[in-house]
């Protein structure tokens, strides 16, 4: 249950209800939006006693009973669809938003190259990560540090924002410094502790779904976020493990309509690790779009034969150059901008 | 190893080909063409000495060695795209193929209704089951031959061409006198006696996957069919079995390009066995419009909450009405005619 | 809803009662048992009113309200276990019964050898494909009936029982004919044609798990057969497709105990095809019988590197041996026989 | 590549070898064994050139070409089983090691109550979780230090050894002053930070496989804890997800056989996890003794039904009595002792 306080609530009003809802055996969950504070009293059985007890305290808006079992990100919560502004990239509206680079970063020349080439071909964001996550303790791991200030430069020649990767709770605030989206990735959705660390910045947070999450348990990670106090999630379909094997992963489509239903967060679709095979990228991505994705994360390469992980699935600039024009003709016929 | 007889080759050269590799110690599936014969040479170890052997032959224009484990049905065998044409309904090519209907034939009334509703909204072919196949033996089985006869009587009344499935091989006649195109379902994808039949009949055959097919097996299933002699077969992605819970399947979107890659047969989507709820439906055919898939099957009923079976899934009219706009934008968008 | 009709009630008491439930506008289902008439009320509303009205009809025992949507073979329908006797074989009790033999029969010669390898090593049924179905057209598909010729021959020279599986509704009499069990492999688990033909016969079934169906699914496809009057099902649990590759498929080991717990039939485990790889077969084969499984079903090869199929998933003779000593001692670990 | 060092290598001797090494152009990763220092050479190409240069090296004993992507783990690198001593409680040779408890630790006195029910039944070691990942950040999260605390009253208590969960980097010193062994759950198995920590203590650690990894990103994440010079790794297999739904997880009796093949490192069964259900709990752990696997781990309570989480799954003490009789007579009749 969700008590929303009147945005002109007094701090002592709220200290009051809280207190209310304590001595009444509950723990609550608070969360200071920017117009409004909101209490969520954790697992509420006597939903019409606390209604009588609670509604009449003064600084009280409103109860919201939300039989989800997320709360904060649920539709049931909030109706309208959560728009995410970075400066002048707008994600969640109309507006479809291309996040688009290498893997990982690996110098910066090349890093610098491939900004231009999908700067030029219409993407906002530039894609690259500085921490790698592997299967292997003997795989390249990434280039840390260093990786994060070629990115920084890469912003500052193109003007893209930067997303990049963020693998454990000590490297999240040099991360933040850097980046302006900070991605969890598919192995750490729910590594709590990740979750709630990055909870407690303001950095919008994109955030990959398990290879094995259901959706349920993907939202119930974006609410370990949001509960700390952070709203700004993007949610990210990334392909779930099944038994076929001519793709890496099988890209969820489904996810994309079933999460615009259930919550107000946007999705936005990775074909490039779903499909792990640059030959079926494009075609994936045009289904996300028209399926209703808020956007895309690609990889691309100036020459993918040469990248130092994922190469076979990154794009060149010329079939990046084809897929954003393709879209961009999908996005208008379905009354959407690119 | 494939030999392609010239177009001109006489009964006689064919005879004295296959005579020639049956005394090589090898077995051998004919498969005559509109065109040409093709002689398949079953599991071929020493492709020189056959080669030596065979090319120079009379009637023999090349031979041709296909990696893949299905041959008929592989780009390698074939490089353009098959097209199926039923009178004035061209599937396969650029133009987009819809289908369209309830889930069961029910009643001459409410077939001709909805088949009236799909044909003015733009579809070309009416879906509708007389067999069922269900999961529990008490469950409504279809009404057999009466629903083959209102599908004919909708075919005569609106000029769509029909679509119904045949679940068993005792059935198969009496379906092929009654049907424009056969349908084996997903339970039956590799019920081989069932393939073989319908192998051996000339009516387009729409193949579902299985719930657990990997695309080989898939396009194995295929390959029963057509090396009986019968090349019509159009693919239908439905719905892999996962672990997701808010969709009934998952549609693998990525199929479509797969198999665009692999063979040279038509690939359509049905969204509606895949979503299992007709909330999703929508997103899902525009996505696989976007992908490339050559079609969709879709389920639609003028009062989806009286259907008999799958009503949860079906379409409503105005619903439908509004997907067919969409699915037109889309296909525009991308080069292609509805 | 389920009427049991007593054991002396006479033709017209049965008679009588289906009229009488057949005016109150349900279809039934019959199924006379060896002991008692048994008459399913399906898809029943209202089942107080179906109580009054029939519970007092004479020849009526009682009436059974099944919630689960497996009637027959549930265990709410029937609390003991079933028992299968094939002259001293006895299946679904104490004993633990060993099915094992080639995949395919390949000559009368290698058949008769691994029956007596078998014999020996304490097997009572002999398996072997006469008609295989395979992924591809151009694979061995078996001797047909010659293969089932020479199983009837091995079974003269042993007393073994012979298992043997059907694809095709054409074959069931041939089948029948010489077959002590039929068998329906996963890909036909669902083909109901085929389960409804074998539910007319009076032959022990034995039915394996599709590779990708639910528990329910599977209990539904038995009810297929013993809804047609032939109560002799034995499931076989063969492993399910997962994303694992180690193994062919994951053996679902849990299928034992829920099964015994939601139906009467008897549970026998195949580890040779969930495996797919002889070195791990007799693991699985021990966790099978510790599990509580009724049984075994196992590929033996007296050369199993020149099989013709699933030779990688044959055990020898020796290693056949060691396993039958080792389930010998688990058995009477556990109280039961071998 | 792997260069094992003479045990009487000197300090001096390593330096020079590494020295070479990195010369070569190749990165290293040490592993100091109790006995002897291993050198894992990172990537190599030129295995013949790397022989030449190392092999005559003073200090060297032999250099190991390891195939499998996992090393140290492997048992290429190491034919013998890897034995895990506690004091007396030895994990990974004839005996059997059953780890048994409640799923969080609540209050003292149950904790206690319940180590002396599982103590006196046979088992060895005390599981019960204080620092608990759950999917809703509204779950019960575990007591935290205290339940470590209650925990080595318990062991203090009765003796047995303490295994409790680590669920982020921070906690692992205060866990490892408590517990006995380390448990990184299935949702952090690849939480690469963590296992790095863990790795870096002397601790043994109980790894369980995530909810979708595969065999080989299982070993994968041991090789993590392992290369930082950590070899007390214990595995957990308990359960896979799948479309099944009548037990929570599958659990992958497979993994028991296929890891023994590929690693010298023990593994153990969770069957509470996998069921889910207590009622199928005892047939599962049966059937990972019967297919060899080290030891087991299971949720135990003295009152399930009041269990603040997963008492569904929880066995009685009556039923974990009968289990561990059964078990010891599985047991016995496989030739391993309990």
């Amino acid at each position: 249950m969700i008590i929303i306080m009147r945005s002109d609530a007094k701090k002592s009003e709220v200290e009051e209800v809280i207190k209310k809802v304590e001595n009444l055996g509950y723990e609550i969950k608070l969360f200071k939006g920017v117009k409004k504070t909101v209490i969520h009293i954790i697992g509420v059985s006597d939903r019409s006693m606390i209604r009588k007890e609670i509604e009449q305290l003064s600084g009280v808006e409103k109860l919201v009973s939300i039989l989800q079992p997320f709360k904060f990100v649920s539709r049931e919560f909030k109706k309208d669809d959560t728009k995410i502004n970075i400066d002048d990239v707008n994600l969640g509206g109309d507006e479809i938003t291309v996040m688009a680079g290498p893997c990982a970063v690996e110098t910066e020349e090349t890093l610098l190259k491939i900004a231009d080439i999908v700067k030029k071909a219409g993407a906002k964001i530039l894609r690259g990560g500085a921490f790698k996550p592997r299967t292997s303790p003997y795989s390249f791991q990434g280039l840390g540090q260093k990786g994060l200030e070629f990115l920084a430069k890469a912003r500052e020649k193109t003007g893209l924002k930067i997303v990049t990767e963020v693998v454990s709770v000590e490297d999240v605030p040099i991360v933040t410094q850097y980046a302006d989206i900070l991605q969890i990735g598919a192995r750490n959705m729910q590594n709590y502790s990740l979750l709630k660390t990055v909870g407690r910045f303001n950095k919008p947070v994109l955030l990959k779904r398990g290879i094995s999450a259901t959706i349920e348990e993907f939202l119930m990670a974006a609410e370990y976020i949001v509960s700390e106090g952070n709203p700004n999630v993007i949610l990210c379909e990334r392909g779930i493990r099944t038994y076929e094997r001519y793709t890496r992963y099988t890209l969820d489509i489904s996810a994309v309509p079933v999460i615009k239903n259930l919550s107000h967060l946007p999705i936005i679709i990775d074909p490039s690790h779903a499909a792990g095979d640059w030959r079926f990228v494009s075609a994936l991505a045009k289904a996300g779009i028209a399926a209703g994705s808020s956007g895309l994360i690609i990889e691309v390469h100036n020459e993918p034969e040469k990248a130092l992980s994922d190469g076979k699935q990154s794009l060149n600039p010329s079939n990046f150059k084809k897929l954003m024009e393709d879209i961009k003709a999908i996005a208008k016929a379905i009354g959407r901008d690119i």
